[in-house]
């Protein structure tokens, strides 16, 4: 049996450096590909650990997609697909994530007395770092503060150089799409946001669905799409919650290599609200081409009031923003850029994520406990990883999917119909599954939605006893 | 001789009376084009009013180009198109402008210590306020604030919900960009905003150049251009300074009136800066068509460090923003809508803007004694009306345009060659033409200005006594 060093006296945690040399091990393949692990018992005792510590690891090892669990049977190394060879410049191949425990974040609960303070402080600090003229990516003291909230947070070693400032995801969707420029086919992930498709068609971008089995994107789909930009969320798929696995993202990986007119875009707008584990390495972090582009969000996890989003660019695309768009003035008002350094710097974003990762995973916990105890739960089936302000719900139900959208519109539930979420003429087969934002709810509302899915659910029993 | 009944115990002005009484005339026709009108001593008598009253009447509709003036023999009506007989639902034919005085404001001088209070007082309202969802259009407090200032500062009567906030004109002009379409032709001034330019082709539209003559851009060069939609500066173009008079105007308009795939955008982003007269009235206030867009900014007017602007959108125009756009989010942030809000309905932005235009106007003069008294002033000419924040310097020079533009760089004062507004190959003659942005020099900068002006018309001087 493999063996490893663990430090106790270390700041890094035991299960954390037993994951991280399990991982250099599967990369490597010192671990091969089909190798059975040894069990968590045998393990544990061989270290001298407990078996949590071994738990801990493997678990997140098997969310990244490193390892895969066959029931009464065990763990067993992925097929790893070979990283592409191309290195860019600037781009170490070893930027492999490492550092501190995961984040994760909130929309309603804003922290409004620390912000309010915080700003009060930059008023007080005046008008010169005010009214300082501001680079058109931003203000070197808020991509300072975020460069460091990612390597503390994320493991990630970005540059504050090559990060982008906008007024909002959506801002920066069109900024990206000027700076690739039109002549490119963009993949969509279906089902995906809408949003993201209707700034795209706004901008008179050529789009193509790309479909997803449990992985996420195919690469079947993604070739046949002929499409060489993909933008795809691989930290946690909307709606469908999945997390795509380190195998699924080497074979991107491969296809963004292949072709130097390739590029991937990395939406990680909600990963930061994972509840189990470690918070997963991004896809820009494991980039070697130089074209995987990263972009995340602070009206998601601070307050959509705040309109801040973030790009992370590679070299050869920064140096392409700096010519070609480098005129734009930044869209975020320098108040905001300089109260929000503050909050990053100061560790309240880590603070408020943490909270709010508690406050909605014992939502979601609260939630399915009661959905559990209700009559008709064994109509309803919970689909998604353990994350995101979101869930789906699979219902038996004889509606058609417009009569369950005006039964959701009537009752005020913030849910969403699964197939509002395809390009349209693709989301046949997805009647009956439900998108509810269970993050939006208090415990208060819980019987409300859980009339709305008592009635939808009825619709089946109904029709079964008019058949009988 | 015409007479006029004006009422001394009014609020509006007696000069105010009097023009608003003339222009009627001059509109309907009962002064026709061409028709000599009284002298001013002639008409203050028979009025019974100061000759200074007839003076500021006359002034203001020579600005606007109602009338022209002839040396040695008086003031004649101009002769004016007749206005395009469309009515667009919802658009009243008689929005004329009216109220009170005119608005001028600025760039450097930001009120800090107001702007600080009123923050601190958005903050004290609490998080409710702030954390309000805010519409695609932006927060209703703010557009109606603006329109409120618009029809106490301009005259302009606007629906507040016609109103939408971005941030920065850079962002409207790309979201006018996608409501009109990628299949138009957008006509942009030449000489003009380089920025405009810039957003145009990163956005991918199809642009033409069209060419100005002393009352801006001629109709002429507009048709032969072949472009549907045409963005300008009448009220203060740059870098000319040209303030459109209304014969043009009116030319432009039955343009805009006789398709019905025309529309104009009327950028005013900096004609808040007149320094005499009236404020000029809007062509979104004379239109008939239902497809003039009105654009302005407070980046400009308040402080670049703050991004808001705003369009206002003739019916039609907003119905299909709301249909196609509406799904943006607003893309500034809620603290700053509230507080600029309360700026605007405090009065504060119009004593602001005051103040403003007194010290730019102050500056103006001010360096302008100082150049008449140079030893090199007969080589300057001094270009523009006395509006807006720069001036154009026409020098007697022996330089090349590059050689002036390196001149001007290694001398560090905010100018620029008035060959680089111009699309790329068309600024030829233009050489020795220098933009000077005199609004952000101070009196202690002034030396070094004449410095370069003395180095660059010495050239002149150099050739010429080498010729000797």
């Amino acid at each position: 049996m493999r063996t490893y060093v663990l430090d106790p006296a270390s700041s890094v945690p035991l299960y954390e450096q037993l994951y991280r040399r399990l991982k250099e091990d599967l990369l490597s393949g010192a671990i091969a590909g089909g190798e059975k692990l040894p069990s968590k018992r045998a393990l544990a005792e061989n270290l001298n650990v407990s078996r949590i510590t071994v738990e801990n690891a493997y678990q997140q090892l098997l969310t990244e997609g490193y390892l895969v669990s066959k029931p009464r049977s065990g763990y067993y190394a992925e097929h790893l697909e070979t990283l592409p060879q191309v290195t860019a410049p600037g781009i170490r191949p070893d930027a492999a994530p490492h550092g501190a425990p995961e984040t994760a974040v909130s929309a309603g609960q804003f922290p409004f007395s620390v912000w309010a303070r915080l700003m009060r402080g930059v008023l007080l600090d005046g008008r010169e770092a005010l009214l300082q003229p501001i680079p058109s990516e931003g203000l070197p003291a808020l991509r300072e503060a975020i460069a460091g909230m990612l390597l503390r947070s994320r493991g990630m070693e970005v540059d504050p150089a090559s990060i982008v400032i906008g007024a909002g995801a959506e801002y920066l969707y069109t900024l990206l799409f000027q700076l690739l420029g039109r002549e490119n086919i963009f993949a969509l992930e279906n089902p995906g946001h809408r949003k993201l498709r209707q700034v795209y068609t706004a901008n008179g971008a050529s789009l193509m669905p790309v479909a997803l089995d449990e992985s996420g994107v195919t690469l079947q789909s993604l070739l046949a799409s002929g499409a060489n930009v993909l933008h795809i969320s691989p930290g946690h798929q909307f709606p469908t919650g999945i997390v795509m696995p380190i195998a699924r993202r080497r074979q991107l990986m491969a296809w963004l290599g292949s072709r130097e007119n390739r590029y991937l875009i990395e939406d990680d707008y909600d990963s930061e609200f994972r509840f189990t584990g470690r918070v997963i390495p991004t896809m820009y972090s494991m980039d070697v081409t130089g074209r995987v582009i990263y972009l995340n969000t602070f009206s998601k996890t601070i307050t959509p009031a705040l309109r801040i989003s973030y790009l992370i660019l590679p070299p050869a695309l920064l140096a392409r923003y700096r010519e070609k768009l480098g005129f734009y003035s930044c869209t975020v008002p320098s108040f905001e850029q300089l109260t929000l350094a503050r909050f990053l710097s100061e560790g309240y974003f880590e603070k408020h994520v943490s909270r709010m990762k508690r406050r909605y995973k014992l939502l979601r916990a609260q939630f399915l406990e009661a959905l559990a105890e209700a009559p008709f739960a064994k109509q309803v089936e919970v689909v998604g990883d353990e994350a995101g302000l979101h869930m789906i719900l699979k219902l038996r139900t004889a509606y058609s999917d417009e009569a369950v959208a005006a039964e959701i519109q009537a009752s005020g539930v913030p849910a969403t119909c699964l197939s509002r979420y395809y390009f349209p003429g693709t989301g046949a087969g997805e009647g009956g599954a439900v998108v509810l934002k269970y993050a939006e709810l208090s415990q208060a509302d819980f019987p409300r939605v859980l009339t709305l899915l008592g009635r939808l659910t009825a619709g089946e029993n109904l029709e079964k006893a008019a058949e009988k």
